[in-house]
């Protein structure tokens, strides 16, 4: 399908859409704060990884905060504010990705130079997000062992824009047969030496290689300056 | 965020796009053939069940055939046509949900009134297939359990378009402490009276009910002529 006419006004929405994102990543990385940008598929774990972060970054003595988008509702931001960080939501009521004016706008009233890592859990989809810099540090790509080893070719468009692969739900591995030889030779594939992380946010197996990532991006964020 | 231009061309878009569905459904009444439109998340079984859903009705004698879409890859034509019946792949290249044109295009050459029950495996996503049309009699949402309780809430556009609900991967249930009350509760409060199937394509459990359904729908679709 050609369609001339929405092509041409969404590379212009877009095209404000990276200005207002690039604007933003001066901002962060003047105040020295690393953004960490998830996406994934809805239900591949983000929400439970993005708890147990926040509650293991501030047990650090972190200042770390978080947005959280959703279509609908404000479960994650509740969810999340249970580890006593701050948490705003995004509803954006059928848009199936977040954009950086809304994340610009959800700012607001919060101390940036204060702030070390902020966490942005962008909307359950693998296509939308993909072309919308939100003038993040660091784009996660999450996928769980229960989605299926063929999602890196599937949808080779947000692997090929992450920085980072996380494999989300590996105490599940066993019971779906999961091929991690093959998962890692896909990811390889589409975005040939991308890091990537194992986890199981449930058991808390990786999650401490997955906060020291973090933490080396935070450091080579301030060295960079 | 408004973007009057954009959603005006988008519903234009969307205008003729309902405009073939309408006339493909037209099509698909006059011949008695009864289109299963699959909607869902990536990863929570789609191709699985239609895999032995095309197994089990070829083994009763039954002329089916699928339309499989993906951003890109003909993985999964290429393993539904192990089941041995007609298959055809739509790559979108980007585009996150399938068009009722694009369906269109992929019938050309397949005798209509050969066929009992065509099914259209969309894009996994929970949104952008929403709004498009395809001229099916039955949209199916699946939701793995393995996703999350709340995501019928999160994506009640997905729930309030489809005339079916199927929960997938039952087995692995107890693995991931999935609430069934609550899911349904969730699916009742956005969709009341929605029918809601469980299967577990891996044991077999649920998969005759499915099947019964399906040819109910048809037998109701012949008897609506």
């Amino acid at each position: 399908m050609i369609q001339p006419r929405i092509l041409e006004v969404r590379t212009k929405i877009l095209k404000v859409n990276d200005e207002t994102a690039r604007a933003m990543r001066r901002r962060f990385e003047a105040a020295g704060v690393l953004v960490v940008n998830l996406v994934s598929s809805p239900g591949s774990g983000k929400t439970a990884l993005l708890e147990e972060t926040l509650r293991r970054l501030k047990a650090r003595g972190m200042s770390v905060a978080a947005i959280v988008g959703d279509l609908e509702t404000d479960n994650d931001a509740q969810r999340l504010a249970r580890s006593g960080v701050p948490v705003r939501q995004i509803e954006t009521h059928g848009l199936c990705h977040l954009e950086a004016a809304m994340v610009d706008e959800r700012l607001a009233g919060w101390d940036l130079a204060g702030l070390e890592i902020l966490f942005i859990e962008n909307v359950g989809n693998l296509v939308c997000p993909t072309s919308w810099d939100l003038g993040e540090s660091v784009r996660v790509a999450l996928l769980s062992v229960t989605e299926g080893e063929d999602k890196p070719l599937k949808y080779p468009g947000l692997f090929n824009t992450s920085d980072l692969a996380v494999i989300t739900k590996t105490d599940l591995a066993e019971a779906v047969g999961f091929d991690r030889a093959l998962t890692l030779s896909n990811i390889e594939q589409v975005r040939p030496g991308m890091p990537v992380l194992e986890v199981a946010t449930k058991t808390g197996t990786g999650i401490d290689p997955w906060i020291e990532a973090l933490l080396a991006r935070r450091v080579a964020l301030l060295n960079s300056r």
